[in-house]
């Protein structure tokens, strides 16, 4: 059975609601981003990365929902630019059911690529970062 | 439960007796690489090419299986030369329970780049992908 806030997750997705996640995240949630080896923590940064994600992300699309209890897999499709991708939001849940990590996988290559110059060009250009600085380790 | 398919696979890749995968690999399986945007078709490249994945990646640990019936998510970590890496297999089984997709997503970008050099060099020096070549698309 979907834990309620996988289906919740799935919903506020569907409908590029990104403004709602925050809701969904644990106050020290985790992000680790498919685009470097780094972690952001906490629960506005967190949204706000996923907000831009959200935004460069286009024909988004969950596929197989894989999981049980706290740990899940959500299988996903979309375009950045004009470039297919595919990935998985792994997903852990605390005993709150909030997500407290958020680790995201993706292929091919050259659409994480692709990615990663779009986030850091929108991440650099958002006022909200300089205060968010500390967040990324 | 795990299935004995997705059990036998983590036993063999735990072992590093990439040989034995062929036997859990459906005759026309599908292999979708983390490196680009491309399918490999066949038991005996897709073999191959595990093969050679199975012996870039070290220190390699599988960490959460999610799914159930014919779809798995098989979390990783390893290591790519001295890069860190986490990824995931997502596995689709046919009715007789052999592989027959096998879509690798991965974290983060520049691992995923080493990774591509590596295989593309193995594989441009294995005669075997002489033949192979048809099976990429």
């Amino acid at each position: 059975m979907i834990h309620p806030t996988i289906a919740r997750l799935q919903e506020v997705v569907a409908h590029g609601d990104d403004s709602q996640i925050a809701d969904l995240l644990a106050g020290d949630v985790q992000f680790l981003p498919p685009t470097y080896w780094k972690t952001w923590t906490g629960r506005a940064p967190v949204a706000a990365i996923l907000g831009h994600v959200g935004e460069v992300f286009s024909d988004f699309r969950y596929r197989r929902i894989m999981g049980a209890a706290d740990d899940w897999a959500l299988e996903f499709q979309c375009k950045i630019g004009e470039f297919d991708a595919v990935g998985v939001d792994l997903i852990t849940l605390n005993s709150d059911g909030q997500i407290n990590q958020f680790e995201v996988v993706m292929r091919p290559y050259k659409s994480i690529g692709v990615l990663r110059e779009a986030i850091m060009a929108r991440v650099t250009s958002d006022p909200r970062f300089l205060q968010y600085q500390s967040a990324l380790s």
